[in-house]
């Protein structure tokens, strides 16, 4: 395992959790660098607030522009509200279900792409390196290349989401990564943008299963049918 | 081959190249428009601007934030001016031999990473989808994996030598990129930020050979080792 969580995480975890349970002294919190640290946290179904305070850990310590904040609200275990921030690239991406999704204040829409061979892919390396896990997202890699336009590797979880979202890219998975706090803010947020989240298999999203796969109605199939062998 | 030419690529190298014609009429110019209009432009050792008026057209067309102009000046067929700019996050980046690298006019340097395995990699899936050069690749990422921190793929080989000069990328290599175009900005650039740029092999970087490898001095000779068995 490559890990690269630094006292700035934490520091940031606690100022976003002491904001929110002043504001909401009733619900739960759930934040990378908590668990982290204590272990677990079950997610119920009481309006939970979901925190990574730097999604792209490895961007930021090079200084690769692709980092942000993460917070989502979970509400019955649903993603209700979205925060997605890129401090560098100044861009700052909000959901809230039933009210839209927006990027700086003006709404965005998943991409209209209807071929898989003409979409963006995103993907990523992830942090395993194990020879099975690397064996299997190679030959997935490798498989896809031939389905798809291009592959883009940024390593954030939560702005692949936000690429999907804003139409960036077309479609996006990724397996094996951090935890709930890396697809909870932006679930929302591709769901408000017109798009689809769900399991890579093709099966429902499950937010604590580590699995994500995101893309507009018109290429989910496609891409599932693509990973089904395959995951 | 995946072709994302525009007319906008078209009449922007006309720009570029008009403008520098009426400051410099005696130089050659060689630009990927042309080129793929014309075909093969040789280099010689005449003063030759080469331009590549949208590095990263996939990402241009799908709106991905990895878009530059690339221009850079050979004269012996050493780069010897360089300048890359990114219009959608306002960087630019500029080279003169002798002179320092800058981004947004403030000096840059290469990162000071001395160890492969704690090292951000950047390569690219590229375009050919060819079965040979498909497997090759995805092989190189297999065994690479293993070796460096994580892998990054952002669609602009200028762009990606830029990472290496202002230090947020470590070790970058690619085959079979388009031509000279995609990588005589970029290598002065690296040059004068402290970095090195060869070829993968180990052997003398080749602006002509649409083979780039750049990093700081420390990391050369370990990349050139793990990639050695495999181009």
């Amino acid at each position: 395992m490559v890990d690269l969580v630094t006292e700035t995480d934490k520091a940031c975890e606690e100022l976003i959790f002491n904001n929110l349970k002043q504001l909401y002294p009733t619900h739960k919190f759930i934040g990378e660098e908590t668990t982290a640290a204590y272990g677990t946290t079950e997610l119920t179904d009481e309006p939970t607030w979901i925190v990574d305070p730097l999604d792209g850990t490895t961007n930021f310590v090079h200084g690769f522009p692709f980092v942000c904040v993460s917070i989502g609200l979970t509400i019955g275990k649903t993603p209700t509200i979205g925060v997605v921030y890129n401090p560098i690239i100044n861009e700052l991406f909000t959901g809230i279900r039933g009210k839209g999704a927006f990027l700086n204040g003006n709404p965005i829409k998943v991409s209209s792409q209807t071929e898989l061979i003409s979409s963006l892919l995103a993907t990523e390396a992830g942090t395993k390196r194990d020879q099975e896990t690397v064996d299997a997202s190679t030959n997935r890699i490798k498989s896809l290349l031939f389905k798809v336009r291009s592959l883009r590797m940024s390593g954030s979880c939560a702005l692949n989401l936000c690429g999907i979202a804003c139409g960036r890219l077309d479609v996006f998975f990724e397996l094996g990564f951090g935890g709930p706090w890396d697809v909870a803010g932006g679930a929302v947020i591709v769901r408000e943008a017109g798009g689809v989240v769900f399991d890579p298999s093709g099966a429902d999203f499950d937010i604590t299963s580590q699995r994500v796969a995101a893309s507009n109605s018109f290429l989910k199939d496609a891409l599932v049918d693509t990973l089904r062998q395959m995951v």
